[in-house]
């Protein structure tokens, strides 16, 4: 560390997720002495460019944490899994995008905005919860803490970039094929995405529900601490590249009309609400922003429930954008394990 | 009418729907004495195939239905409000699909399979209902047979074909575009549907919900002859030509586990059920046939909550088919006015 400047890397930096922590890094000049960028063997040597100079992508290898101090995690949980206690044990506070730790209750899984104060409780390892969850926790919070919640029903319509790029290829490769009246190549997704939605994101599992929807539900649980909140959540994937968009049918334990709900949705910065229902957002006007846009507010079903409709830039707000904000607040306590 | 059989008329015949009808009545051979088709005078003189012979359009003008027995409105409202009252007077009786007459108490809104009894009661016209309700009460009803509901929350990923022709060739135009980095142009839809997802499906009213939503609810509730019953709903176009999604969650009066509500739901016919979560179905499987598949059957939320996906052909399933069981049934009782 340079005057309390932290050596930064970034692995998986040569990814969806890792390319967004990059520029974040830059555009919100967050105070690096220094960024390392590392990637499995098979992008060594590419080069990368970050704050107008080319940084040359490191291999993951022995010893390659020493100096870090704070290092992003944007590769998978295999990665994270392995190379995590690494760069822990390198002295390096780990900030994990990929899901690996969300289940320890050991590990902080941390939206800032709802609760900077438990990374104060990290040792060593910091969870980022999925894109998801930052979208649903952070459009939720306004309503719990102005009615309380009893019940939540999600069904999302997730772009491709949640898979990462080979993800986004394959989805243009697929429209391209279809058009031009040739099979499409079905690698990245379980079913054919283009033209088409494929109602299972992650892992199905035994008991039906996807590693996504199980994860969307116990990190939502988690951040907002309501670890009873019954929460239902169906989990597709949708031919769209960049932007989650979310149906969100919300029970609150208290009345709240939708009026009341739109001004206690509009008290929250990191929200933009469109109070007239014929100007809903889409997962294109989210597409390179930072705030989570919100529309469509409205009673739905019975006195206390609501309906709503939400969409972020899961790659730049939910995935990139909460890591980036988690490694701001980390900084701002000096990084600081108790 | 010759020995018993019909003359069938088919109002907007040229359109996604009205050529999915004649296509119907040909496949199921329904017993027409001659089937007549009528269109806008756009279309007029266009010629469509029915029976391995041509059948020129008509026009729809005074006096256009006499000697018509069975009137198919495949139209928009605006021409079913105008036109159906005429073909009534002149002694059709009309089957309309355009939801001019599906909030109208006095005349039976019908899905055969679930109430079939209610054609007795019609004054010359019987309403089809939406398509999405058409897979939505028909999904619902063994479970409500099983377990009864309490509350149902629905979230859909329509299909262009539900807005016509003219969307669906919108969709391929903005996509080919995009592709080739040209501005898409947007007429059939209020936003872009190529690569995004439009969360409004018909006209947003002023309390925040659209057409669609309010026919999806309201017509539900009366199908299923459960006028009480909450439901919410969000009702989503995306870029997908044909077939429509629903990820539905369901609370039930009494618990019913996921293996009693698919053995529920195996015992209706007009279902296609998978058991295996993996095995989830899409728009693209259901394209083309006339069963509602269903998938993704699940726990949900809390002990009587249960989450599924179905998918059904929209145009073919959900709005000539419906239709086209309503003339059946029609056909068996004389067509007879009661």
């Amino acid at each position: 560390m340079i005057e309390n400047r932290p050596v930064v890397g970034v692995v998986g930096a040569t990814g969806v997720v890792g390319r967004e922590i990059l520029a974040l890094l830059e555009e919100r000049a967050f105070p690096a002495a220094t960024v390392r960028v590392f990637a499995s063997s098979r992008s060594a040597r590419e080069r990368l460019e970050f704050g107008g100079r080319e940084v040359v992508v490191e291999t993951l290898a022995d010893g390659c944490f020493v100096g870090v101090d704070l290092a992003f995690f944007a590769a998978g949980a295999a990665v994270a899994t392995r190379h995590a206690p690494e760069a822990v044990a390198a002295g390096a506070v780990v900030v994990d995008t990929s899901g690996a730790f969300a289940g320890d209750p050991t590990v902080p899984l941390v939206v800032p905005e709802i609760d900077a104060a438990s990374l104060a409780r990290h040792a060593g390892v910091v969870a980022s919860p999925t894109s998801g969850t930052v979208q649903l926790a952070l459009t939720l919070l306004p309503l719990a803490e102005a009615a309380g919640l009893r019940r939540v029903f999600v069904s999302t319509y997730q772009s491709a970039s949640g898979a990462g790029r080979r993800a986004m290829d394959e989805l243009r490769e697929q429209t391209v094929a279809l058009l031009s009246f040739r099979e499409p190549t079905i690698e990245a997704f379980p079913r054919r995405l283009a033209f088409d939605c494929v109602p299972a994101v992650g892992q199905v599992m035994p008991e039906g529900d996807t590693r996504d929807e199980r994860r969307l539900v116990a990190e939502t649980r988690r951040v907002l601490a309501l670890p009873d909140l019954a929460v239902g959540a169906t989990c597709v994937q949708v031919p769209v590249f960049v932007g989650d968009a979310m149906a969100v049918h919300v029970e609150t334990e208290r009345p709240l009309s939708p009026a009341a709900a739109l001004e206690a949705l509009a008290g929250a910065s990191w929200l933009s609400v469109e109070p007239d229902p014929e100007d809903f957002p889409t997962a294109h006007d989210a597409a390179g922003r930072e705030e989570i846009l919100v529309g469509r507010v409205r009673r739905d079903g019975d006195a206390s429930g609501l309906a709503l409709w939400c969409v972020a830039d899961n790659v730049r707000r939910g995935a990139a954008g909460n890591a980036v904000r988690i490694a701001e607040r980390l900084h701002l306590q000096g990084l600081g394990r108790h």
